[in-house]
Formats: C-alpha cells, sequence, structure tokens
C-alpha cells in the first residue's frame, strides 16, 4: 500500500474549477463519446462510497431506440402534467425552461439501486436504511464529476414516472430508480446554472453559513 | 463569463487518486482544523448540484459538548442493538469493527435537508420528490470530496436515530437528518476501505459492467 498523496494546491484549485463547472447539461452534440471513455466513467463511479460497502447501484446503458422513445414520451407526458398545475407567469416561465436533453444526447444512461443487498451484509444501515439509495446517489455524483473532468455533459432527469421507466427498462421490479441520465459532449458548457441563467432561481448565499449548536 | 476548461490528463489522473483514496475515515487525530479550512469546504459543498436549484441542505456544527456526548450516546445504544441482532461469527465479526470516530475527531457536522424547500419552486421534483435529498447527499459528498483533497478526513456515522439526534440538535422537526459527519485530520490515512482490510466486504467486479437494454 503506497501512501496517502498530498493534492498540491495547483490541483485543489482545479478540482474547485471542476466542482463550479459540473453543470446540469441539457443541450448536446450528437456525436458519441467513446466506449473506452465510458467505460473508464463507470469504474470511477464504482469508487463511490457504499455503506456497509455494499455497492447498490446498478448501472444500465438504454441502447433500444423503442424504449429511448417510451422514455422521452414519458418526459413529455410529466412534464405536461407539471406545467398543467402551475398558473400564471410561472407557468410561462416553465414553459420556455429546457428541461432535458433526450432527444440529442448519444447515450442515455439509467441508474437503478438495490434497496437491500446483500452485499454489505446490512451494515450501517438498521436506523436509517436510506443510505443504501444515497449510496447509489454519490456513485451518479462520482460519474457526473469524472465526466465532466473528460468534457462530457450528464443531465439528470427527474420528470418521470419511475415505475414507469423500470417498466420501459424490463428491469428487476425490486429495484429503485434513482435516475435517468442524458451523456454526451455539451453542445453550450457555462459556469452558471441555466436555471439561474433563465431566471427561475439563484444560490442563497445563507447556505454558505455554519449553523452551530 | 469564462469558456469551460480543458481538464488535462495529469488533472484527471489526481481527480481518480482522490476518488480512491476518499475514504470513510474512523481514526482521527484530534488537532482541529482551521476553521478558514472548514469554511471553504461548506463553501465548495454548496456548488453541488440541487433539483430546481433548491439547496436544500444545512450545514450545522455540533460544538456543545453536551450535544456531543448525547451523539456518542446513541450512536453506542444504536450500535449495540445492531450487534445483538447478529449471531456467531458474523456478531464476533462486527464488535471488532470501529464505526466511529465520535470520541477523537475535533468536529461534528450534521447534514440536515429540507424536505419540501421554497427555493428551486418545485422544479424537478413532482414525480421524484426524493430527489430533494439526494440533492443534500451531493452537498455532502463534495465537501468530503473537497475535505479529502485538503488532507482532511471525514466519517459518515449512520448508527444513529436521526429523530432522537434532531431532538438533540434542536432543530426544525421539519427537517431530515442526512448524516452525522466526524471531521478532522485522519490519523491512518489507507487506500482500501476499513471494511475491506478487515475482511467484512469487498467490491463486486460486476458492478464496473454496463448492463444493456
Amino acid at each position: 500500500m503506497t501512501s496517502m498523496p498530498v493534492f498540491p494546491p495547483a490541483f485543489c484549485d482545479q478540482l474547485h474549477e471542476l466542482f463550479m463547472w459540473r453543470r446540469d447539461v441539457r443541450h448536446f452534440r450528437r456525436d458519441p463519446v467513446p466506449e473506452s471513455v465510458l467505460a473508464e466513467l463507470l469504474a470511477t463511479a464504482c469508487l463511490a462510497p457504499s455503506v456497509g460497502l455494499s455497492e447498490p447501484w446498478r448501472f444500465v446503458r438504454v441502447d433500444d431506440s423503442a424504449r429511448r422513445q417510451a422514455v422521452r414520451d414519458d418526459f413529455s407526458q410529466c412534464n405536461a402534467a407539471a406545467l398543467s398545475a402551475r398558473a400564471g407567469t410561472d407557468a410561462g416561465r416553465y414553459a420556455r425552461l429546457k428541461l432535458a436533453g433526450l432527444d440529442d444526447a448519444p447515450h442515455h444512461v439509467a441508474v437503478l439501486s438495490h434497496p437491500d443487498p446483500a452485499q454489505g451484509r446490512g451494515l450501517g444501515r438498521a436506523t436509517m436504511p436510506q443510505t443504501t439509495t444515497w449510496s447509489t446517489v454519490m456513485a451518479i455524483h462520482t460519474f457526473w464529476l469524472a465526466a465532466t473532468a473528460a468534457g462530457v455533459g450528464v443531465g439528470w432527469v427527474s420528470i418521470l414516472n419511475p415505475e414507469r421507466i423500470k417498466a420501459v427498462l424490463d428491469v428487476d421490479p425490486a429495484l429503485e430508480l434513482v435516475a435517468y441520465l442524458c451523456v454526451g459532449y455539451p453542445a453550450q458548457p457555462a459556469v452558471t446554472p441555466e436555471l439561474e441563467r433563465r431566471g427561475w432561481e439563484q444560490r442563497a448565499p445563507e447556505r454558505r453559513e455554519w449553523v452551530h449548536r
């Protein structure tokens, strides 16, 4: 076992840039990402922490065009429902947002999670069983950061009916759908979140202050 | 707005090292981390993605020694219950694990999440409301990675009764406890997970293979 590396200030500065530029991408170029790059991103995602070393994540590439179309249809339906629940200027603003890159993204990745994995033998999840799903969330976030560093964009689509998507993908119904990711090269890289640029929401500075107890 | 940086191969290699060395730390030195470093880690954590830009996370420093002791007592009780639910060699192995660094870690950080924040105006969470909590999980993971790069260790304690911890911390009962973190300089940095070194569990290579649909 080698010793812990010291991460120099230049690396830490670039890491900060990485966090700054990791965006939820909704505008993609159509050219594919090489398979070797996608394989590396998945291997890196598996370095994420998991409760009890349970690795509950299941990464699924959605290649079939009929399945992809069914996912797009589900998004359209859920997004229309979300819009119809809004009124006035809020509805107008919502309608103008582009909330998914499902049409152009060359790769679709569904990420599912085993809710009660044998691996890890239950350690750490007796009082907080959600930590299993949260492990999968951290694997997705690891994938996202590694992708950003490789120049690859990721967009997380949550405006979907998870049960319907699981049926479309024909996966074990016991698995939980955590994310449906669009993956590809970003067409419009930006350092500011699209929702902020379009006036939907902005960051709250008070989040950056500790609460003390 | 400047243009998207290209992250060079040397950075990507170091980023991979960072993911490799980000451990769940349970062995801490007692010397404190400078406040300026802790403030930077919190600011960096707030760069995490959040559904609708809702930033639902609330980071709480637990400074009060009576509250810390109450957290330790809750851990002891929950861990004893988890042990008593096991039998034979499994119980023996479990009993020998060190599962938290609550005694030595100079800093305790509780991370809570607002389950239904006004910020973000509900965008993206109509069909998958858990994405709010998952945003907080990614902020914790961002904190963890930035800490590792700064040489600071983080250990996530999940063997706790979340409702009891919220009462101990006297926080808004509507908030959800997501994590209780031990933070400090690691006493025994390691590239292999402690659970793997102690023979509790190991990684499953098949997780690193795509499932295709």
